[in-house]
């Protein structure tokens, strides 16, 4: 007898990680059965169009969501507080993709080519998935520990606009409008004149022909919220509880691709001839390192795409046990959708369906 | 009785530094006495303004060097290596500002606010500037030398496309004019359907809505010139020649000045009190570090502006001894035509003049 196959709920349905979500279950057809689209009241009674079909997104209740084995949580962190709990507690498996669970020590923090085993271990029924600009450098990072013993992380990221949502880009496009016909000089000010009523949009400071050394929300000791976000999330999908990390976060004007410069300490010697192997023959990985032909990633070129991509890999110059990468990745795809999507795909495959 | 002012010779006068330098030039207008504006043979005959003089730009001769007290040289490697010993053979001090003599080791490598003394011992006549990336960094990271006592660096940079000259910065304009009235979507491959026939100008890839991870010329190991300059004029201007420094260079989209995100660790304890004191009162910086009012340093209001600007002072979270910033620098000002000034005027200071 064949199983049933499980019925989907996606709660944020209409948001942009929601767009790329419906574009991924529509190229994973054959994975659920019944999908319904959920949102907030708000967007209620739009329609969207998920597997060629026309659906019509509803209020998340406790009502739409009653059944659905998978509750995918697309949403901001206090909509998943609300109703993951809801979910979960009526045996819907929630995968959430907001940071309100990321911290619990009874939710697992999962990356399905790290740990993916992480996820069968759900004490609340709930299993996070990563932020993006961690998603961008994970993969690639994880597959070099598995070899070499991670013992020290330095990142500095090139976060896109797209990392603050449908509105970091849209204030990144009108700002660039502004700059763009004028004839800019190298004073003091000139951007921030030319950019006259652009609106800054979510950024603290102007992006156009800028890069801004901030994102997130202030923390202790001068951090923002993303640079220890990084540094908890990395412990976690590790497994390194007391892995030194050290990231700076710097949105750049780039739209939708998150790019990290990443300075990776082990514990063994490394070769970048073994790191070029493990990297070109892990999943989610593409490496692209051909300096000689310009063959490095970059997030023009990456954006719209599955994988983490990696280039410019060198050992450190005075330090056999360090290499340097630069990594790139789509912030919606694997830094967003895919693998809050991965991992609910192989929650489902073991679900006990009738 | 009163000496004669110095003769002043600028060689590269036509070109983006020139332009700044000439500026420098009029403000501290009492330095010089005569000064003599060269540069190719393509560029001569065009008249310049310095110190509100109109002056004719003449071609860089035996002649035309002939008498020079001091000799800024803001013109490429291969002018500096053909010129700058006919100049100092005659006498001149030669002020190098390009990458010609930076590996020298009888040639000084000078950034007045750290290593101002080792101009005076200059074997062949001439003293070098050092590299835009460089010095971005160097004096903020060396005031923090001073204290703390340095034992490694891992900086990743985001270079402007100023630091490419005139043609990087044209690229830019017409990159960003080709995308910014496009309503360019995230599917790979639309930055570059976007740009159409504007010009790459001197990048491995397009820079509008874009970071390229690639600088200078490959190198060995697959390091860029760039990375490996970085590593040996830091170690050259502070006096370390086993500093471990791992450099990372990477173009973005903006016009005039360079950031560099640094991880520094030191011999001792570091203290972000102790720190912010000490960059507060460095010449040549300037601390700007208020997160709450989205107080640091970006490129696009530094541009324009002679300090080193230093703001996302921590100490990192995992390391007593490291410390994480952000500086920001103009690549053309201190970056380029302001340390050389400095250079020659402290030269000029001790001359023996009749």
């Amino acid at each position: 007898m064949m199983a049933r196959k499980p019925a989907l709920a996606v709660v944020g349905a209409t948001g942009a990680v929601g767009a790329v979500m419906l574009g991924i279950l529509s190229q994973h057809a054959d994975v659920w059965g019944e999908i319904r689209l959920l949102a907030s009241p708000r967007s209620a009674g739009r329609t969207l169009t998920v597997r060629g079909e026309p659906t019509e997104v509803r209020a998340v209740t406790e009502e739409s969501l009653a059944g659905a084995d998978v509750a995918l949580f697309l949403a901001p962190g206090e909509v998943a507080a609300r109703w993951a709990p809801v979910a979960a507690g009526r045996g819907t498996v929630v995968v959430d993709a907001s940071p309100a669970f990321r911290d619990d020590p009874d939710v697992p923090l999962v990356v399905p080519e790290i740990n993916g085993h992480a996820a069968r271990v759900r004490p609340l029924g709930i299993v996070a998935s990563p932020g993006c600009t961690t998603l961008a450098l994970i993969v690639a990072v994880g597959a070099l520990h598995a070899e070499f013993g991670l013992t020290e992380l330095v990142v500095s990221a090139y976060q896109a606009a797209g990392g603050a949502g449908r509105a970091g880009v849209a204030a990144l496009r009108e700002q660039l409008a502004a700059v763009a016909g004028t004839e800019l000089g190298t004073a003091p000010g000139d951007v921030r004149r030319a950019l006259g009523d652009a609106a800054a949009g979510p950024f603290a400071a102007p992006l156009a022909l800028n890069v801004v050394p901030w994102s997130g929300t202030l923390q202790a000791d001068g951090w923002s919220s993303e640079e220890l976000r990084i540094r908890a999330e990395t412990r976690r999908i590790l497994g390194l509880p007391g892995l030194p990390v050290a990231a700076t976060c710097v949105r750049v004007p780039v739209i939708g691709a998150h790019s990290v410069s990443v300075h990776a300490r082990f514990e063994r010697p490394v070769e970048v001839a073994r790191a070029h192997e493990i990297l070109a023959t892990s999943p989610g990985v593409v490496l692209y390192d051909d300096p000689a032909a310009a063959g490095f990633p970059t997030p023009a070129d990456v954006v719209g795409t599955d994988p983490t991509w990696v280039g410019r890999v060198r050992r450190a110059p005075d330090d056999e046990r360090a290499l340097e990468l630069f990594v790139c990745g789509d912030n919606l795809r694997k830094g967003g959708a895919l693998n809050a999507a991965q991992i609910a795909e192989a929650v489902a495959a073991e679900l006990p369906l009738d």
